[in-house]
Order: C-alpha cells, then sequence, then structure tokens
C-alpha cells in the first residue's frame, strides 16, 4: 500500500515530524468553520496545528465551489507561503479536497498533508488523489489528479462525529469489504452499533484503505479497475441529488449505502447473485440508516439522473458496477430504463 | 526531442488527423477575440478548426485571469465536453497557457492541443507544460504542470504579426541561442531584418524547440537545470512591471531582451565574460527594438521588483542567470541592490 498514509495515535508528533522532513518553509493549516474550534479543543492551543496561520472556510457541501477556492488561494498569499511552502487540510472530504486542489495550482503546486476528520474522509477521499471541487451545477467537475505528501489518519477525530457522519463513513468500509469479496464484507458488517464498531474500527479502517490504495495503485485515472469503487455509487448519487431536490438531503455515505443494496438486488436479478447475502446486508442497512421516503412518482427523475451521471457513457442505458456470483466484480453492466424501474420496486420492498 | 510537436504546413489536415489518434468523442475550439476572425481567413470556413464549437475570451494578458478561466469552463460545458473529448487551444501564449490549465482541470483533466500562433507563443509557451493564469497580481500564480497531447507549429500565422510581437518572439529564440552557446546565439544574430529571419526562421525554430525540450525533458519541474530558461527573465520581468504601471507596456519578449543585455553586463562584470560578444548583441538589440525609458530614479522600484519576484529565495540579494566565459551558464549568482544599481548605470550607457 501506499506508504504515505499514515495511521498515527499522535497528531502532533506526526504533523512535526511531516514538516521537518518537508523542509517547508513556511506552512498553513486550512480547515473549517465546524472544525476550527475542535482543532484547539482536541490538541490544545499550543498545538503545531493550533499555532500555525490558519486558513477558515464555511462548512458544508455547498461551499466546495471556485468561490471558496479563490478565497484559499487568497489565504496561501496572505499567509505568505512560497514555492517551498506546504498546506496542511483538516476537515472532512470537502476540505481534503478543495485544500489538495487549491495546493496542488498554487504556484502550479505545493505539497500539501491531508489530516481527515470523518470516517468518511478517512476510508475513502484519503486515497486516490482526486482533488476537486464542484461547478457550474455538478459534483467534483474542476480538480486535478494529485497525491498529498501524506495522509494522517486517527481515530481521535472520530468521537466528534454525529452517528448519521458516524455510519456514513463505515458503509464506505462495508463497501471495499462488498469488493474484496463477500466474506469481508459479512465481517464487517457483524459488530453491532456504534460501540462495536469502534472497538474493530482501527483494523477495518486500515483494510479499506489498503483495499483502495491497491486498487488505485493499478490503475490511478480510473481507465478501467478502478470503477470498481462506484460500487453503490450510481444509484447513490441519483438518491442523493432527488432527495437534496426534495429538500430532505442525506449524507453521501449513507446514499452510497442504499445506492448497494440497489446494485446487489440487480446482481442477484441479472447475474444470479446469491439472494441470502443480498438479506444479510438489507438488515445491516435498515439497523444503520433510516428508509429513504421514494415512491413511485420519483422513478423518471431518478432514472434521468442516472442516465446523464458523468460516468455514463452512453445516454439509452445506465452502467452499474455489480457483483457475480460468487464475489467477482462485474465493471460494466448496462441495464435499461425498465430494468432500473423494476429494480426500484424490489428495492423499496426490502 | 518531444515528439508530441510537430512542425507542420498543412495545420487543417493535421488537427484532423490528430482527432482521429485521440478518439476523441467531441472538441471544441478555444481562442481569443483577435485569432478567431483570422482563423476563418486563413482556414477557410470549411476547415475543421471553423466548424468545431468555439469559445472565444477576450484578448489581451489582463484577461488572463480566473474570471476567464471560470468562463472557459463554462464554455465547456456548453459545448457539450465529455471525459473522452478534447481542447484545442489556438492563440497566442495567454491562449495556450489558459487554455492548457483549463482542460487539464475540467473532470480531473481531457487532452488538449496547442496551436502557437504567434513566434513567441512557439517558441516559449509551446515547450515546458506550464500551465497557468495570473492571480492576486502575480503573473501564473495558479495552475499546473500538463503537457498538450500535441503542439502544432506552422509559421503560416506568423504573417499576421506585428513588426513588435515578431522581435519579441524572435528574441526568445536568440535566448535559446546563448543557453546553448555563444557561437549559437552569433549565428542567429546575424540575419538583418524580418525579411531575412523568416529565411531562417523554420530551422532556428527548430532548434529552440528542440533545445527547451531537451532542458525541460531533464528537469520537468524546475529544481535546478531548468532556470537556465530564466536566463534574462529576473531584470526583464522588472523592466516589463515597471513600464506597465508607468503607462508604457512592453511585450514579455521585448523586455526579456533587454533583461539578456542586463544579465551579459552582469555576467562581465562577475563573471569575466567576454566583452565583445556583449557588444555583439546590444547592436543586434538596439536594431531590433527601442531603448527603454529608464532613468536613476527607476532604480529602487526596479530592485523592489527583483527582489520580490516569486524565483527570487532570498529577500537580501536577487539570484541571476548568467553566463561564464567560454559559455557555460551559471545557474543562481546573487547580485546586492548595489551591484544591481551600478549594473543598470552600465546598462543605459549602451
Amino acid at each position: 500500500m501506499d506508504d504515505r498514509i499514515l495511521f498515527v495515535d499522535e497528531i502532533e508528533e506526526s504533523v512535526s515530524r511531516l514538516i521537518t522532513l518537508l523542509c517547508a518553509e513556511r506552512f498553513a493549516v486550512l480547515t473549517d468553520t465546524h472544525m476550527s474550534p475542535l482543532i484547539d479543543k482536541l490538541l490544545g492551543c499550543e498545538s503545531v496545528l493550533a499555532t500555525a496561520p490558519r486558513i477558515i472556510i464555511a462548512e458544508g457541501g455547498s461551499n466546495k465551489n471556485i468561490k471558496t477556492l479563490t478565497s484559499v488561494w487568497e489565504g496561501f498569499e496572505s499567509s505568505g507561503l512560497t514555492r517551498k511552502s506546504a498546506v496542511i487540510n483538516v476537515g472532512g472530504g470537502m476540505v481534503t479536497d478543495l485544500g489538495g486542489f487549491a495546493a496542488s495550482t498554487f504556484k502550479r503546486g505545493i505539497p500539501f498533508i491531508n489530516i481527515p476528520t470523518t470516517l468518511l474522509g478517512a476510508a475513502d477521499a484519503s486515497v486516490g488523489g482526486k482533488m476537486a471541487v464542484n461547478f457550474g451545477g455538478l459534483k467534483n467537475e474542476v480538480g486535478v489528479f494529485a497525491l498529498p505528501y501524506a495522509t494522517l489518519i486517527s481515530t481521535a477525530f472520530f468521537d466528534t462525529l454525529t452517528d448519521s457522519e458516524f455510519f456514513s463513513g463505515y458503509g464506505e468500509i462495508v463497501k471495499m469489504g462488498f469488493i474484496s469479496g463477500w466474506e469481508k464484507a459479512i465481517q464487517l458488517m457483524t459488530p453491532d452499533g456504534r460501540e462495536e464498531i469502534m472497538q474493530i474500527l482501527p483494523e477495518a479502517l486500515r483494510f479499506a484503505v489498503c483495499e483502495k490504495a491497491r486498487i488505485v495503485e493499478e490503475d490511478p485515472t480510473e481507465k478501467e479497475l478502478r470503477k470498481v469503487l462506484n460500487f453503490g455509487h450510481t444509484a447513490g448519487h441519483a438518491f442523493e441529488s432527488l432527495l437534496n431536490t426534495k429538500g430532505y438531503p442525506i449524507p453521501h455515505g449513507e446514499a452510497v449505502a442504499h445506492g448497494i443494496l440497489f446494485a446487489l438486488i440487480l446482481s442477484h436479478t441479472e447475474l444470479g447473485a446469491e439472494s441470502e447475502k443480498i438479506q444479510i446486508y438489507a438488515n445491516w442497512l435498515h439497523r444503520s440508516f433510516r428508509r429513504l421516503p421514494i415512491g413511485c412518482n420519483d422513478y423518471d427523475e431518478l432514472i434521468s439522473l442516472m442516465l446523464n451521471d458523468k460516468k455514463n457513457a452512453n445516454r439509452e442505458t445506465v452502467n452499474f458496477v455489480l457483483i457475480k456470483p460468487g464475489g467477482e466484480p462485474e465493471l460494466s453492466y448496462p441495464a435499461t430504463p425498465e430494468k432500473i424501474k423494476s429494480t426500484l420496486d424490489i428495492f423499496r420492498d426490502f
């Protein structure tokens, strides 16, 4: 796995050591309005992260845009960052994605260190080097592929998460389980509730990150294999957009967790994947998350969203990542709108 | 040399062939208000470049900014560009730099082809993969290193250039001569006037591009060797900024051509470079360009500009690329403000 992903107990000590290794002339911390007070609270006001120049952006995914990006570049300027400086991004995926893009383009690229503070950020955004902001109403439409100098993962931050944020992130770990095979997925769904999950979390997170790093290393720019990471995302993104428009926003990880159930059902009906395992997942899903308020009236809108997804090459069928009997992934299975409708019916029955 | 730089007679045919090679689903042409009518005039309204969706930005270096970049991303969206599309940038360095940056970040990067239409663009901006826009009052402050899929160089465009633009660009070629050794520089300064230069231009341009490509290939991210390309730029940038502020703007290439004289004088007084060769350059410079309206009252401002250049690591001396006796470059020679003042005196006497 990528040796630049470090699981640490002592954030403070690791940051100091990395800054020394980087020989950075200066550095600045980028974070958001939610995390900024928590950094001081968790690490103390004397810590390296608390005393460095700090650029604070407004929290929330709606701020992952060009306007915020511009304000971050301005923050780099006013913090006096040079070509030999570094940026430390402390926050969820929004902060690490936007901060990574800002650093990768400032003076044509200065190094950055990501410290994900959410479970989703640690499991997902910490690997793969996809740094971007939203543009023109589209998610991550403008950005680059760029690797952080290092990613520091500490479970210390996860106590600050709400249950919804916690399970959203854990859903991403379960997704990596499916990609690696049924057995791993079932093992990850065994702990019951947040406390039991916390017991196995360091190990589970390490598994998810290593597995993702392995896939990304083989296919950094998403030509083929990396598509497997989109498991659950095709329907998941559509659920997320639809519910957002309806004024009932849900976290990305929660949407993907439901998208996985959708993909598993399609894997069963189209490829013959084992139904009893789908039942295990459906039980885990409904223990962890609310049901989605989706009715037959939403089908047309959901299908239109899936057809127009940027990952979808043609406009008549929708490509899904599915799982074959035995656990092997199928990277690109085309489903017609009719097939999607009948799968949504079964999805709602679960 | 980089085989992606193609010297072509038939732009039309080459573009069609590259589009086929790229397997691009769609493509759009990015150009500016100056070049847009010339494309149709030079190539005919039926040409591939004339019939493709076209994004037109306002001409002039002052538009090389985030606002224009944003409008270009919007143009990509409205032209329906997908991940498997390509962009063709047709214009001077401003269009190819900004368009290259826009394409490299659109959907985290789609391929682009650069067609430089100025001599400076062909000789300088066509190699090296430095794609950027200005930000916060600083030149090329935000950008990436990204290589075009191909660069097409055709001398057909150069007839449309003014004398000032033409000699600015040729100055860049002479600069590459100095980097490669005194003999090459003197050979390039032999043709007298635009017509004589046009005779040797294809060969001279090919030399300059190959030489630059060789240097960039050895040091793509400017750790050491590539600094040699900044020969003449330290004083040149300061002249350019000063005269721009004074309402007497000169082209970048012209400023660098004067900056080379400054660097040669310093090479003589500090390192003992041969004075008769400097005289040859001074004669060529004054045959090709106006004298700069710089007086002793401008010295402090010029020194302050040089000290604050982003390539300058410390704030007490200014680092110059110089040339040693024999022709070998010295990549980083520190000069004090006093030394710069006395060199400006000699510079003005020439």
